[in-house]
């Protein structure tokens, strides 16, 4: 399978950026979704590839594969307004993580239903699918498009189609293996592995913590 | 820091008899603890290096480093039995994850306190201190004692001491690279990760699905 277009919602974030220039530079047509398209016009001028910009409920309208690359804490807003406009049968793919960094702490967020992307899940209208990619890449070495990624990113999802989808995005970076760990329930793993990175880089002062899987 | 010796509690199940043998052939001086320490001679009779046999309760009483080798499900147990019998200062390293595999379905048990680790850490005295490792090495890799481990494994505990005392244990083993992550609290994410190995063996027809930490 491969993506030829996708939305990225936040897509002029650190996250979305590095997704954007990253798959633009794969040859996937990327649509910017903004807040303020204005100002996201002005960020994306530059970057090289297939870039448009639209609001970002527009751009949910229009596509097929929708990535919502904004943080946590602002995701319900984001899903309320763009979810009902969705096409049937398009696919979601989640990034978030619920972390906080609240006084310099990192904690992980309580979520009622178990994890970020089962929030989202039981937001989204039925007819949309969801996955899990890209929760696990620290934000900034995505973004430094230029560098490697050099990691494996493990995808979860109940849709057999959606995880595929997610799969065919992971796929389309070089340098980067995309590992399907099966129901979207796995997002609970996934979600405190981005934790455990986190911490990684704190204790040991770096930045770039990822995984790979070895054995697979 | 080197260990010179260390009582592994449950080692001759399939996790205490990898982690025991591989520990002698390190030259550890190893006392398996074993609930019926006739058995426990029986088998280890075979097994190359300093390995001694004593009953669960003697093996704690008798250690600075007790290794708690046996199933979630009987940790409480084994705790209460042997927990007041240690010295103090002693360390206790913890492996288990609270795993189900009920109906060939696996799943994550609910923890009051959190982890498997910080309900150890509740019942075990004050005066014994708990750092975790080993806790995301598949069991039967460590089982068979010639194949090399070649991953990472994550320590954390609330006790510098403690912390340490684990990552000596995982340097005493060839081709594994402790990753210190902090607190106890990080069990939380450790254990999860498990839970992912467990998943990605499964989907995927593994067995010893593990991880490495890249930019580390």
């Amino acid at each position: 399978m491969r993506i030829d277009s996708v939305a990225i919602l936040g897509g002029t974030g650190q996250q979305g950026s590095g997704l954007a220039r990253r798959l633009a530079a794969a040859g996937v047509r990327v649509v910017v979704g903004s807040r303020d398209p204005e100002r996201a016009r002005a960020i994306t001028a530059a970057w090289s590839g297939a870039v448009d910009v639209a609001a970002n409920g527009a751009a949910a309208a229009d596509a097929d594969t929708v990535v919502l690359a904004v943080p946590f804490a602002t995701i319900d807003a984001l899903v309320d307004d763009v979810g009902p406009r969705m096409r049937s049968g398009a696919v979601v793919i989640d990034l978030t993580v619920p972390l906080t960094f609240a006084g310099g702490k990192m904690a992980m967020l309580e979520v009622a239903e178990g994890s970020a992307a089962e929030h989202i899940r039981a937001k989204l209208p039925p007819a949309v699918a969801l996955a899990c990619a890209f929760k696990t890449i620290p934000a900034h070495l995505l973004d430094r498009v230029d560098e490697p990624l050099d990691c494996d990113e493990f995808v979860c999802g109940d849709s057999d189609a959606a995880r595929e989808r997610a799969l065919a995005l992971v796929a389309a970076l070089p340098q980067l293996r995309g590992v399907d760990v099966g129901p979207l329930s796995r997002a609970r793993s996934i979600e405190q592995l981005t934790a455990l990175a986190v911490a990684i880089n704190r204790r040991h002062k770096r930045h770039d913590a990822r995984f790979r899987v070895v054995g697979l």
